[in-house]
C-alpha cells in the first residue's frame, strides 16, 4: 500500500443501476458552474450594455435549443425542448426583464428574477405536467445565465473521462452534453424510470442511481460499475486490475450479444423465447433491422398526443397513417398497440383530469378512454382501419374490472360495424388488455380477452404501494419480490390454461438480471426497448429453465 | 295515477350509501344562500359602519365557532374548527380587510377579497395538508358572509324534513347544523371515505353520494333510501307505501339489533364472531359499555399527532397514558394499537414527505417510522411501558416486504432492552402487522408475526389501483369485487394454516352488506366502529356459512 492511498483509502458506494456499462474516469460535479454564483462575476454595464448581453445569451440560447432539438430522434426529449425554445421566444417572458435593464439592473440578475417568478408559479401548481415545466425552466434559466457568464457549452464538453456526479440530473442537461463512451453519471437521487435513465440507457451511457453519500470533490479518480450497481472512490491498483478484468469480459458479452441479436432467441435448454419491441413512437424504428425482433410487443400512442391538448387531439387520418407505417415496418410480424394511455403521470391539457392528489390511482388509461368517449372512438377508427395493414393487437392499458373490456368491445363492435357500413370493413385484429392493475392480475379467468401483457412496471408500483416516481420508496419497488414474481407465475399459468398468449412489456423484460426469472416463472414471450435486445438474447441464451438440461 | 303525477313522474337516482338510513322529506339546496350573491344585496354604508359591520360578524362567527368546538366530541372536526378560529383571530388575516374598508370598500367585498387571496395560496400548495385547510377558510369566508347577510343560522335550522341535496358538503358545514332523525344528505360526488361520510355515520345521518344528475328544485318531495342507496323524487302513493314498509323493516331490524348489540355475536349456523372496535382517539370510547366488543382491534394513534408537529410531537409519557387508559377502558380484552399511520392523506408538518406526487404510493405508515426511527422509538417505548397495563397488541402499518418487518422487531427488542434496563421491563405483549398491501397479502408464509389484520380500505385502493380519495374512481374501489375478497380468502387461509390470528379492521368490517361475504372468505374476526356494532351484530347472526345449515 503506498502512502498516497493509505491517506485517501479507496471506498466504495453501492447504487442501483440505471443503465449498465462501465466508467473509469475522474469525478464531475454538477453542481458547480453554470447558474451558481455567476451573477456577481461580470460588472454590470450600460442598460444598452446589459440589453445587447441579454439579446445575445437569449439568440445564443435559442440556437442551442434548436441546434438539440434538430439533433434528436427522441420525440418526448423534443417536445421538452420545444417548450423552453416557446418560451424563450415568448415576449411576455423577456419583456419584463428588458424593462428592469431599463431601470439599471444587470442582465443576470433581471433575467433570474423573472424565470424564478414564472418558476415559482410553475412549482406551486398542483398538475404534474406543470410542475415538471417549472424544472425545465429551472434548465432555461441556467442555460441563459451560462450564456450571459460566457461558459455555455463547458456542460457540454466534458472531459472524455467524466464521471458526472450530482443529486439528480435534468433530462435537458443530459441531452446537451455531447456523451462519448467512457463517460458515466452517478446520482445520489434519481430513479431507475426517469426520463433521463430511460435517456442514459438509449445512449449506452453507464448511470447509477441511489448512490448516498456521494461527496468526492472534482478530480476524484472513480471506477463506475453498473454491472454490479458500485462507484469506487480512490482506487488503488488491484481495484483498477479486478475493474479492467470485469469490464472487458463485460465488453465480451456485448460483442457476443451483438452477433446474435438478429437471430432468434432461445434458452441453453432449447426453448424458443419471443423476444418483442417496446417503442414510443415510429421514429424508434429508424435504421433498425426487424429482424431484431419477433414483432412489437408495445407501441405507446401517446407520442401522437405529446405536446397536445384541448381541440388540437390528433385526428383519425393522422393515426391511421402513423399506425400504418408501424405495420408498414413489421412486415407481417405481430404489432401490438397500446390504445391511449395517459392520465398519471403523462398529462394532457383537456383531456387528462387536473389536480388529483393521487394521479397513479386516478383517472387513468382505459378509464379516461372510458369517460372520453368521442377521443376513444376516434383512436379506435383509425386502429380499425390500419388492420388491414399488418397483424395487429389492439391492448388497452390499466384494465381492472372485466366491465371495463366489455365496454371497450362494445366500442370496438361499434366502430367496426360503422365502418362496415361506409364500406371499409376492418381487417383482422385481436383486442387484449395490459395486466398492470393487481385485480386484473388475480382474476384473468373472468376476463374476455385475445392476448394479455402484463405492465411490470405499475404492477410492481401497485403491487408493492410504492410510487414509481418517489425516490424515498424506490427500494421497494423491485420487480424480483417474491410477490411480484409470484403474480406473475399466477398470471402465465393462469394464462396457459386458457390458451391465451401471454407477455411482459415492462423494464423488467429486457433486463438480463430478471430475465432468468420471468422465464422460469412461465413467460416465453418478452418485449422491450430495442437497446436491451442484445443483452436479453445473451440473457435467454444463458438461462436454463427450472427442470431442463442446457 | 293523479294528473300532477303523471305531469311530473317519480323519478329514481340511484347512488352509494355513504351512511345508512331512511328519510321523507323535501329537498333542500346547498348552493343557495350563505355566500352566494350577498355582497350586493346590502348598501355599502360609512366606513364607521362598515368597520363594525366587520367586527361584529367577525365575532358571530368566533361565537359560533367556539360553541362547535365545545359540543364536539370528534377530536378530528374539533381540530378543523379550531384552525378557523385561530385564522379568524389572526390580524394578519383580517387587518388588510379594515385597512380597505378605510378606503370605502364594503365590508363583504373586503373580507372576500383578503380571504380568496389567502384560498388561493393554500389551494395552490402542493400539500395535500395545506389544500384542505383551503376548504376550511371557504368555510370561514360563507360563515363570516353569511353573518354580515344577517343570515348566519339559517343552514343551522333547516327543516326537520329536510333532504340536503348539493354537488359536496364540507365537514364544517355538516358540524353546523343541529341534525335530527329524519333528515338526510344527498350528494352529487362525495365519497364513502371522507370525512363527512364519517360524521353522518357517526350522528346516524343517513347519506347517500355519487347521485349524478340531482337538478331537482327546492321543495321537491323525495324519499331517500339508503338501505337500496336510492333517491326516489316526486313519490306517487305507491311509492310512498313501498317506503314506509322498508322503513318499517328497517326500524325493527335497528331495534332488534339494539337488542343484541351487548351479546357475543354468532353466526345462524353458530359459528362465534369476535366484534372488535376501531377507535380514533379515546374519546370514542366515551359512555360505551366494554360489552358491545371483544376487544379493540385498531387504535389510531395519529390522534396524538393531530395539529401538531416540528418539534412539538407527542412524549413519551402522554403517550403512554393515552394507550394505558384505552387498556384501562377494555378491561382486560386485548387492544390492538397501531403504531403512527402517517403519510399519504395524513401529513404532519416536518414529520411527513412534502409534495409527493402520489402521497398513497409514497413514504408512510411503516416506512416513515424507520425512515425517522428516533420518533418511531418514543412510541414503542410508551407501547412496550403501557404493555404491563393489558392485553397490547402492536400493530404496525402499511408493512410491504419482510425486511421491514425484521427491522421494526429490531428496535422493539432493543427498546425493550433497555427499559429492562432501567428496571421497568415491558409487560407481555404480540407484535403483528396490517395487511393492505397487495404484497404482504400474497407472501404472507414470509413474514415472522403474531397476528394480521386486513386494512380493506387501502388493500382495496392498491388492489383495484383506484385512490380513495377519488370521485372519479369511486366505482372500482369495491370491497366486494373478486379480486379483493380472493385476496382476503387467501390472507385468511395462509394464516389459519399457519396458527396467526388474522382480523379484519377497514370499513367493510362494519358494512352489513359486506359482512355475509367477509365470513363466507374465511374472516371470524371484525374490527369496526361502534356505531356499526348493533346492525353488524345482526348481519352476521343473520349469516349462514357456506355449508353449514342454520
Amino acid at each position: 500500500m503506498t502512502a498516497a492511498s493509505a491517506a485517501r483509502p479507496s471506498r466504495i458506494l453501492q447504487g442501483r443501476t440505471a443503465a449498465p456499462g462501465f466508467a473509469a474516469g475522474r469525478i464531475v460535479r454538477l453542481e458547480r458552474g453554470a447558474a451558481d454564483g455567476i451573477a456577481a462575476a461580470r460588472t454590470v454595464g450600460t442598460p444598452d450594455e446589459e440589453t445587447a448581453a441579454l439579446k445575445a445569451a437569449l439568440a445564443a440560447s435559442a440556437a442551442d435549443l434548436a441546434g438539440l432539438i434538430g439533433s434528436l430522434d427522441d420525440e418526448e426529449a423534443a417536445a421538452m425542448l420545444e417548450f423552453q425554445l416557446a418560451m424563450l421566444e415568448d415576449d411576455a417572458l423577456t419583456e419584463p426583464a428588458f424593462a428592469a435593464l431599463a431601470e439599471g439592473m444587470g442582465a443576470e440578475a433581471a433575467f433570474a428574477a423573472q424565470l424564478d417568478a414564472e418558476i415559482a408559479g410553475y412549482r406551486a401548481s398542483d398538475d404534474d405536467y406543470f410542475r415538471a415545466r417549472g424544472s425545465d425552466l429551472e434548465d432555461l434559466k441556467a442555460r441563459v445565465l451560462a450564456h450571459l457568464a460566457g461558459e455555455a457549452g463547458t456542460a457540454a464538453m466534458i472531459a472524455d473521462d467524466a464521471i458526472l456526479v450530482g443529486r439528480d440530473l435534468a433530462p435537458s442537461r443530459f441531452l446537451e452534453i455531447d456523451w462519448r463512451p467512457g463517460q458515466g453519471i452517478a446520482l445520489a437521487e434519481g430513479s431507475l424510470t426517469s426520463h433521463v435513465a430511460i435517456l442514459a440507457r438509449a445512449r449506452g451511457i453507464p448511470m447509477l442511481v441511489g448512490l448516498a453519500g456521494i461527496d468526492a470533490p472534482d478530480g476524484t479518480e472513480a471506477l463506475l460499475d453498473a454491472e454490479a450497481g458500485t462507484l469506487l472512490l480512490a482506487p488503488d491498483a488491484a481495484d483498477r486490475a479486478l475493474f479492467d478484468a470485469r469490464r472487458a469480459a463485460g465488453l465480451d458479452r456485448d460483442r457476443d450479444a451483438a452477433t446474435f441479436a438478429l437471430e432468434p432467441a432461445a434458452t441453453a435448454c432449447g426453448t424458443p423465447i419471443q423476444v418483442l419491441l417496446n417503442i414510443g413512437a415510429p421514429s424508434d424504428l429508424a435504421g433498425l433491422d426487424p429482424a431484431l425482433c419477433d414483432g412489437i410487443g408495445l407501441v405507446r400512442t401517446e407520442f401522437l398526443f405529446h405536446g397536445r391538448g384541448g381541440d388540437d387531439l390528433p385526428g383519425e387520418d393522422e393515426q391511421f397513417e402513423a399506425y400504418r407505417a408501424i405495420l408498414a415496418w413489421a412486415d407481417g410480424r405481430p404489432v401490438t398497440i397500446r390504445t391511449l394511455d395517459a392520465g398519471g403521470d403523462k398529462p394532457i391539457p383537456g383531456y387528462t383530469l387536473d389536480g388529483e392528489a393521487n394521479p397513479f390511482l386516478g383517472l387513468r388509461g382505459v378509464r379516461l378512454s372510458l369517460a372520453r368517449e368521442a377521443v376513444f372512438r376516434v383512436q379506435l377508427r383509425a386502429l380499425l382501419r390500419a388492420a388491414a395493414h399488418g397483424a395487429l393487437k389492439i391492448m388497452i392499458p390499466m384494465v381492472a374490472v372485466p366491465a371495463e373490456m366489455a365496454a371497450v368491445r362494445t366500442l370496438v363492435e361499434e366502430e367496426a360495424a360503422s365502418l362496415a357500413t361506409a364500406g371499409t370493413p376492418p381487417g383482422r385484429f385481436e383486442l387484449g388488455m395490459m395486466v398492470e392493475v393487481p385485480a386484473a392480475a388475480l382474476t384473468l379467468d373472468l376476463f374476455a380477452v385475445d392476448f394479455v401483457s402484463i405492465g411490470s412496471n405499475d404492477l410492481v408500483q401497485y403491487l408493492m404501494a410504492a410510487g414509481r416516481d418517489s425516490t424515498a420508496v424506490a427500494a421497494l419497488a423491485d420487480p424480483l419480490a417474491p410477490a411480484v414474481l409470484r403474480v406473475i407465475e399466477t398470471v402465465a399459468r393462469e394464462a396457459a390454461a386458457r390458451g391465451v398468449p401471454v407477455s411482459l412489456c415492462g423494464d423488467a423484460g429486457g433486463d438480463p438480471a430478471a430475465i432468468p426469472h420471468l422465464l422460469a416463472a412461465g413467460l416465453r414471450v418478452l418485449s422491450m426497448g430495442a437497446a436491451a435486445v442484445p443483452r436479453a438474447k445473451a440473457a435467454i441464451r444463458a438461462t436454463t429453465l427450472p427442470g431442463r438440461r442446457p
